[in-house]
């Protein structure tokens, strides 16, 4: 195991107006007093796990070794899902088993995965409603205290895992990927990287489609001067993603799009 | 006095979008450069003591001994109120004297309470609009910092206090409670305890009505199986009251409940 | 230069739904453990440089000797604006070179200003779309942890300007001056403060004029007894700023008031 950061960071579904964040860190500060608490979001929409997961597989990558990483996106709170424990890519993720944490799995593997059974490591009683502040806060805690993995359950033989970022092979030069997020822009971010396509190849001549929708304009930076023939264009976000994004607008509504949807990149085959 | 930990809580009305928050933080570290600063929330409707108070209610168990909770819901800043430093069930509690702290010391009892009147601890010029930033804050600062309780001012010999919680025995059987707080999800907590009814209770015939509706459903946690017949139902919330909570949808507006009002409980009497 | 802290603010126009704040703090623990972070607020207005400029200026005096502000309110984000250090007031300015700080300068004068040009400090690569994660978070924790301003590039012979918050003597006995901010409120923030008029200065005839309506109205603090004669009133915020205010209602919307619009304060001239 790597280095061990106290450094602990949130995302949930709370809010911000409730007492469920705040909590959370009470839980955490009467165990670890000296836990540097950092909250990625709290206002991933109710119940979204996709929407918690992106956010989390775009951010974990900056913070330090050893960071442990809360995140609480947990409809199915109080019933037979298990609380999780990932250890990969020398961090830690402390959750509901749902999938929140897979995309990160995904991309790094060398997972462990450990389910939660110690109940040592809860807050009791257990509430059965707020499993954030009595089981996932205090098990980081004791995490950031240098308890070791092994000590909070036994190895989980699988984990769930939401639908693969991977993307397919439609056809010689044309791959199907989709939309797996949207932003509060209307940003449309895809599953593309630049494993997939370049901004070189936009320029001669590569297009991706969305809805019956197709575009081929790509720029570097938001404020790059306008194309006015061109409303609609694509760039790499700071996730390290493909979007499509609109001029001062949501692309999102100019071309109806949800996630989940089906977005085709087609290289130029010099025609 | 217990131990004294520099955990400093805030809560407020100031919402999140304005400096005043941040600036209250400044105060403190101000004078108090390595304060555990943690927010509860900043979203409390505008001047919504009872809101205030049932959010601090609802997490101050959480935090550990020695922690310091500052509440900010002030619509009289500026007055004749007073500011009123709290000490009990080892904790602290700063803000002003308008009764946001009296269903804590209400349940715990043992309570030490002093009117800040030392100026020595306030930040200079003191603005009459934004105690926050020039009296709670650096009080509580001061108090991380050691400074002891006696030296911020006289023991008050009384302080504001909002309705009690208790609840009344309506008749054999019945106890008369009522809303206390609604949740961003329509959910109508009372003042019932699981000192007044169990989940076993509503088993055998238990129920409670609001306006006019009566409840007798029960859930241990929200994503339980489903009871077509029951779209509303009861549930001991994760701050310990029962709450009357809906399928997918809010409660309080279903039964048009608003704080305040009545909700009485009858036990099944074999009937 | 003075004693350094390792306390880092941030204020942006992120919002708090999306990872960007997040990634902002991994960035700076990566390089600086154990920084102490501290939001002023993440939600400006999209874009809107003077008001995330006001809620700085509004703010950073509270803040100790040392302190390092972030500010990213940037538009122009991978374009050729420059990135900007500022030292003045014993504290640390790092954002875009768009006027953000201006109004600080300003004010405190003996200003040192860089232009971050040492690459050595920036997380690679630099996307073009987040300089607030690969920017200016990893200068600020450079600089927390003692690099010397000059090692981040060379001094700017000049920086990007607000228009000035000084006040024009109109005529004899009126003073120009026009409102710099509106908070969530309503209350319209002017560049008139103390130096310009006092209470005592209303109560013997001074008024203020905005959009064609006369204020001569003056209070101490917003729950101050009420004039049903004069629902506008005068006061002065916690930012040392005179504000018009309204009872209970927003003053902007009865005065249709804007930010950049004239306001005209008129002594009193004996007659």
């Amino acid at each position: 195991m790597g280095n061990r950061q106290s450094i602990i960071t949130l995302l949930t579904d709370f809010g911000s107006q409730d007492y469920f964040v705040g909590a959370m860190k009470g839980a955490i500060l009467s165990i670890n007093p000296s836990a540097q608490i950092v909250d990625i979001t709290h206002q991933v929409p109710p119940q979204d796990i996709p929407a918690g997961a992106f956010s989390l597989l775009a951010s974990y990558t900056v913070f330090p070794s050893g960071t442990i990483h809360v995140a609480v996106v947990d409809p199915e709170v109080g019933s037979q899902r298990k609380p999780l424990l990932i250890e990969c890519a020398g961090q830690f993720f402390v959750g509901p088993d749902n999938g929140i944490f897979s995309w990160i799995c995904e991309r790094e593997g060398n997972v462990r995965a450990i389910h939660l059974e110690n109940e040592k490591f809860f807050r009791h009683p257990v509430s059965p409603t707020f499993h954030g502040r009595d089981i996932f806060a205090p098990v980081a805690a004791a995490l950031s205290n240098g308890v070791a993995v092994e000590e909070f359950g036994e190895v989980a033989s699988d984990y769930v895992r939401l639908e693969s970022l991977a993307v397919k092979t439609e056809a010689e030069g044309q791959l199907e990927a989709r939309v797996i997020h949207i932003d509060r822009f209307g940003n449309c971010v895809t599953n593309l990287t630049r494993d997939h396509v370049s901004e070189e190849a936009f320029k001669t001549g590569a297009k991706v489609s969305l809805n019956g929708r197709v575009v081929g304009s790509v720029r570097h930076f938001f404020a790059e001067a306008v194309d006015p023939q061109n409303d609609l264009f694509c760039i790499f976000g700071s996730a390290g993603f493909l979007e499509i994004a609109a001029q001062n607008s949501s692309a999102a509504t100019m071309l109806a799009a949800r996630c989940g949807q089906r977005v085709l990149l087609v290289a130029n085959r010099g025609n």
